[in-house]
């Protein structure tokens, strides 16, 4: 561990210094052009109000900076032929990004009409956060980008999804100091405890530290050197200070440690490459400390501007209002020198033009940012081999989730050289069962190895860290660069991703109607642990909410799936992996459970969606008297034991049982995609008979997919209604009203002709509740024949 | 900042070190019994099969430590008269804090039943993680508890939430090395940059370095010694390290440093509360590295268990199966020599009882972890005296959240000396325009000050820090401890403490139904930047889902309100300020706009919650042909202006205005409180008439409240339906066919009576869009008859 000295060469000549600070003047100017101008780009008459954009829309404060840093990796990716991408974690800086990918060229190249003369320097400008225009933000219609930075905190995370199993890529990650409050920030730096110099890329954290946010100073702006030091020490890097406010001085020491840091970086990559990995490096960061605004200016109607967080958005408006204003853009776009930046068309000069790298080079046209490009399938073996042997329905017993494990290490196996597949969990890989995969991978750690750590090592595949956002960040990372993931969460804490899913999936559903977009992996998870069997956990461990936080965005994009056993979560899963630019989610318990579909019959309902299960039905030659539908392994197990209740004290009740693999098949086809046509909804569950549909997660979740169809009046839903405790695994369906005698119970309520012999059964089912209580609490375990209780036909 | 060097003093006599081990031993004896027994608590007779629960749940690992903490804690409280509470992160080890509030005697005061005799013993042992008894957590139930730790990541926010304002306060802080990974977390070391020592209590963390989680070890465990200095001391803090295995050794290492540490506290309090504030003072900490399950068996079936991550959950189970693992229970059990520490009626013998403080002083006791008791209403100002002007509906223009936050302000003002009153937000205060409040007091802020900050004060009573789960855990941690608080977010971010608020959620249900727990104050939401007016900010900025979150926790906690003005908006906000024991969610928006009510109309229109606008209706004398209901302030200016082109094509059509405030009024009684009877509903919603529902939020979440009620079947709803970018506010509305136009078209639509007259207005509205497109594409702003468009009547 050492600490870094700012190196006090200065590498750049003067002429080359010169060059990149025009360079860098000419994408702040264009940044500023973006935030203010209707026209008159270039400045070549003097600056009039209806040159002016009516309403002033963008951030202006962070974006200096990462034009200079940008400027400067431009630098070093030429000098090194390095192959790099670009994150900016203020993604509110989206002038800045835009900017510098016009001036490298390739903004023109993706948006041809963004012409690189004077015309398309006017649309540039017009464009910019305007009615049919683009986004503020870094968003996905920048090129470049993998990540939008409009919810802050995510940058570093998906820097280091980006650079895992990509060798020769280096990341910059820039990294607000605002931003770095954030909690998913503040775990993040941890990540460098999960990078192998030997097969991933490399990360360059930089700090930037202007010293603001919206409205307030950044705590870490106001830390001593030393503990700031300490901080990034603590979190294992070396941390290289570059500050000022003085342009010349700081383009010196900016030059200066990328120099020093490329070299480090090589160096630590060579050693490991060469002699394997001994030890986590030190890898260096860098702390940019330089104004907010930096450039703008110094002061608005009296009041500090540069250096301070007026800065954040646009500096000062009502351009229209106050003639000084108009005075003050003027002076402050021409400080910039267009003149000297961009030739008589409006083009920048060669002499500027050739600091930027070329062709893919460029971190606008880095393919790694657009990683549908690069992805390649996975290979994936015959899921079929894997299927559990189900010879007659609700007999045999098998645990789904460690079932699939197996499946899922064998596309760990097949895929292993082609290092495009990784697994995600936060310390909970083994505990939901898919810890087959560590038989041919490693869960994967670059820290410390004690010689008792089970299947610890740097090259693992499998990340585990008690992170949910580090988790889903990391995997997002690694899915926009084109490669595959799985992520496994117990399913009530997955919401502390809701916000990072939501951003995904907008991610998603804009870059689906971006042309030269191409398509990635989707992003898969598989929650487990779940709400009816968290039982030992408890209350705070018990929450099925996350599907209906999914199923509020877009159809397009949202795939809901709820296997009721072995084979066909195999099924599902095979799916979703072959699977592209969704997010899937699927739920599936852990437990040993009672399996009901043999490979085929699996495959087909997974296909399907939903379907009759004719073997549990008796109404194969009548009309049914009432439908029994249910989604999720434990409804499906509790709707099943009704149905055999019914069965043995009403013989002739006609009995439909449907399952719901597919949520989204209950949908009308007008909603989703998958949805089913009314027809087939009203055939299969029929117009006018009463529907009992025993549901995983919230009761009107199911309202909600299903209002519209025709018999949406006469159904009832069972499902957690948030009522949960430490308690056995049948007490928890019992408190929430969805367990077997409940469904009995609400089958006599609503089906009138069981008539007179419905009072006994009713009573002698809310006997054996009584009963169940009692045996709970007297035995702390479910009564033998609820825990034994198989499908008895 | 200084290195802490542990202390090398023995200040525990010989008589006293075995007094505390003693103690320590009982903490841990009963804690494996509550893991595994359910009789023959005092191992008066050998262990039997029978004597062992069936079901083992529980965790081991982290309860050694917890109690070891414990009893430390409990001797520097009895030394120094401290009064202190104890935050266990890992939440699982409720069996330790159980078992140490049962010691200290306030468990059996709390629960009679459970006495301090062989008997209590007995049920106390059977209770634990068993159906009927106790939750495994150190949950709600847990005398002294204002933290579960179910969801691991908030131990440090809730104590800096606890210790802010309570000058008296040491709030012990255990963190799991585990809990130190994820994000929440990992920010919230920062919290000591917001705690004045004038005012404010203490937080001593304590990070539980046992090495492991799950099945992995622990990031933290894993750096180098400097590394793990560092990192704290660039956190702030001034790290102790008490490091060791042998109980002897580390016991006097422990009581050592806590004495110092507590000199140190209360050095730090004395300077600051004598000479004023000078700056952030360097707070110390633990960092308490010993083995994971200390004193539980070494390898369990030949494989390592102390000091491993083995010994996490149950060390081991199959008791039944394996009598030498009955042989390991009872030698594990023995091994603490209970027949030294309890006599012979099963009771703590006086000796090691002494040890404990006494009354309140008790950490199972002390007033402050259970909030409610201390809590004080809020002194109020009159918030009809900060009414808008509104001397007609749908003229004047104002600020909704302005006006608030006078309101706001003067709540601040009036409630200074109690220091009862916090405001929270993620740097976003004045950016949601609720910033008079620091007219009256000041930003918080314990870091350095520069003199060109503005309203930053150690003394500050607004919390700002780019953390959304700071934020939300220092509320929840004052709250919890009896105070008051506000918290205003943008509403897309909110999500980013969905996870959080489920907690909260639980926590709240469970303890209203807990005797001796007594109500809190409620949790208050201000959401605004809201979906239809960040515009600016582009598409993920835009998400209205949290209220769909929320409405999934139970009735009795969840409040949602959508004020469509100023005036309704003061008068859900003193509403909300005066409830208790709610999630109180507000959303209302922060820009200018049209105002409806005047104070008197506001007061009666959020009492009834929601209600038929006469004033914008037409079927005063008849039935309406059309019921235009909205809900949040955008669709209720879209829904008046969509009246208006109504009346002017169709002065016949009979149309009723509803507007609603308080969402959960539309559920019918049976799922809420609040819910209107169905009567009520029919009355006012028509049985057979179309309703055309504007809502702020997605349109599911209405079909999901009133699906019961009689017209759902007539009820259309537009909403956000995930379309959005960054344009003019007005086109926001109109990619989701929430704008004025396409709510007359929808009305067209459903009222066939309007007949060929009607296909004309249609095109005519068609034009208007397309016109409105051009518009905006051009001028970058809505046109004049949008944007300056005022109820005409
Ligand atoms: C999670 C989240 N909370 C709040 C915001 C609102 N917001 C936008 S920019 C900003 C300040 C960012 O400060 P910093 O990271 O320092 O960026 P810079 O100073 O470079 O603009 C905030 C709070 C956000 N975008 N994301
Ligand atoms: C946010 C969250 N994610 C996952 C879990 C599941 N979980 C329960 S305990 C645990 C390990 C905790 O490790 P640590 O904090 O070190 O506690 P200790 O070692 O003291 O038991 C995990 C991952 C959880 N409770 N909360
Ligand atoms: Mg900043
Ligand atoms: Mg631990």
């Amino acid at each position: 561990m050492t600490l870094a000295s700012t190196p006090q060469t200065k590498p750049l000549t003067e002429a080359e210094l010169q060059k990149i600070n025009a360079y860098w003047r000419a994408a702040n100017y264009l940044s500023v052009g973006q935030i203010y101008l209707l026209d008159n780009p270039l400045l070549r008459e003097p600056l009039k109000q209806e040159h002016v954009k009516p309403r002033l829309l963008g951030h202006w404060g962070t974006t200096p900076g990462l034009n200079f840093i940008y400027v400067h990796l431009n630098r070093v990716i030429k000098k090194y032929d390095l192959n790099t991408i670009y994150i900016a974690g203020p993604g509110h800086g989206g002038p800045g990004l835009v900017a510098n990918t016009y001036l490298e060229g390739t903004y023109s190249e993706y948006y041809p009409h963004i012409s690189q003369d004077a015309e398309g320097m006017k649309k540039l400008f017009k464009q910019f956060s305007f009615p049919g225009g683009i986004p503020s933000h870094v968003a996905p219609e920048t090129p470049g980008s993998i990540h939008e930075g409009g919810e802050l905190g995510y940058a570093l995370v998906h820097a280091y999804g980006a650079a895992y199993d990509n060798p020769d890529l280096i990341v910059a990650a820039v990294v607000g100091d605002g931003e770095a409050e954030t909690g998913a920030l503040a775990t993040s730096w941890h990540s460098n405890k999960f990078l192998n110099p030997v097969n991933d890329g490399a990360v360059l954290p930089i700090l930037h530290l202007n010293g603001y946010k919206i409205a307030n100073p950044t705590v870490l702006a106001r830390l001593s050197h030393r503990e700031l030091e300490s901080l990034f020490i603590g979190y294992g890097y070396k941390p290289y200070f570059v500050e000022g406010s003085d342009p010349t001085e700081v383009h010196q020491k900016m030059a200066a440690t990328l120099d020093t840091i490329i070299g480090e970086i090589q160096g630590i990559q060579r050693e490991a490459r060469v002699h394997g990995f001994k030890e986590r490096p030190q890898w260096p960061m860098i702390i940019l400390r330089t104004p907010k605004g930096w450039t703008g200016p110094k002061e608005v109607d009296g009041k500090k501007t540069e250096d301070y967080w007026r800065s954040h958005q646009v500096p000062f408006g009502d351009v229209a209002g106050k003639p000084e204003h108009l005075k003050l853009l003027e002076d402050w776009m021409r400080s910039y020198k267009p003149e000297e930046l961009f030739d008589a068309n409006g083009k920048l000069i060669p002499e500027l033009a050739e600091l930027a790298p070329t062709g893919q080079r460029r971190m606008g046209d880095n393919p790694h940012a657009n990683g549908g490009v690069l992805l390649r399938d996975l290979i994936m073996p015959d899921f079929q081999n894997y299927a559990v042997d189900v010879p007659t329905p609700g007999k045999a017993i098998a645990e789904a989730t460690k079932v699939t494990g197996k499946f899922l290490r064998d596309v760990m196996k097949q895929n292993l050289e082609s290092r495009n597949f990784r697994i995600f969990g936060p310390d909970e890989t083994a505990s939901n069962r898919i810890d087959p995969v560590l038989e041919v991978t490693d869960r994967t750690w670059a820290a410390q190895i004690l010689p008792e750590d089970d299947h610890l090592s740097p090259n693992g595949r499998v990340m585990e860290i008690l992170s949910e956002t580090n988790c889903q960040g990391w995997l997002e990372g690694y899915l926009l660069t084109g490669r595959h993931g799985f992520f496994s969460c117990y399913e009530a804490f997955i919401h502390i991703i809701d916000s990072m899913f939501n951003q995904h999936a907008k991610w998603l559903k804009t870059t689906r109607h971006i042309p030269w977009r191409r398509p990635i992996a989707s992003l898969n998870y598989l929650l487990t642990s779940h709400v009816w069997r968290q039982d030992h956990n408890g209350f705070s461990h018990q929450d099925p909410g996350f599907i209906d936080h999914v199923i509020n965005k877009k159809a397009e994009i949202i795939r809901v799936y709820l296997p009721p056993d072995a084979n066909t979560l195999l099924s599902v899963t095979d799916h979703c992996l072959r699977s592209r630019h969704y997010i899937n989610v699927i739920v599936a318990g852990k437990q040993p459970a009672l399996q009901y579909l043999d490979m085929d019959a699996a495959i087909k309902h997974c296909t399907k969606g939903l379907g009759i299960w004719e073997w549990a039905s008796s109404d194969l030659d009548s009309e049914p008297d009432v439908v029994m539908a249910c989604a999720g392994d434990i409804p499906t197990l509790e709707t099943l034991a009704a149905v055999d209740i019914l069965r043995q004290n009403f013989p002739d009740l006609k009995v439909r049982v449907v399952n719901v693999v597919n949520l989204m098949k209950l949908q009308p086809q007008s909603e989703h995609p998958h949805g089913l046509s009314s027809k087939d909804f009203d055939t299969i569950f029929t117009t006018d008979k009463p529907i009992i549909f025993a549901f995983h997660g919230y009761p009107w979740l199911i309202h909600r997919l299903t209002y519209r169809h025709t018999n949406h009046k006469n159904l009832h839903v069972r499902g957690y209604k948030e009522e949960g405790t430490t308690t056995t695994p049948f007490d928890m369906v019992v408190m929430n009203d969805l367990d077997r005698f409940h469904l009995v119970m609400d089958v006599i309520d609503r089906v009138p002709k069981l008539g007179y012999k419905a009072a006994y059964v009713k009573q002698k089912l809310q006997d054996k509740l009584i009963e169940h209580k009692q045996y709970i609490t007297q035995y702390g375990e479910d009564m033998p024949e609820i825990r034994d209780w198989k499908w008895p036909y």
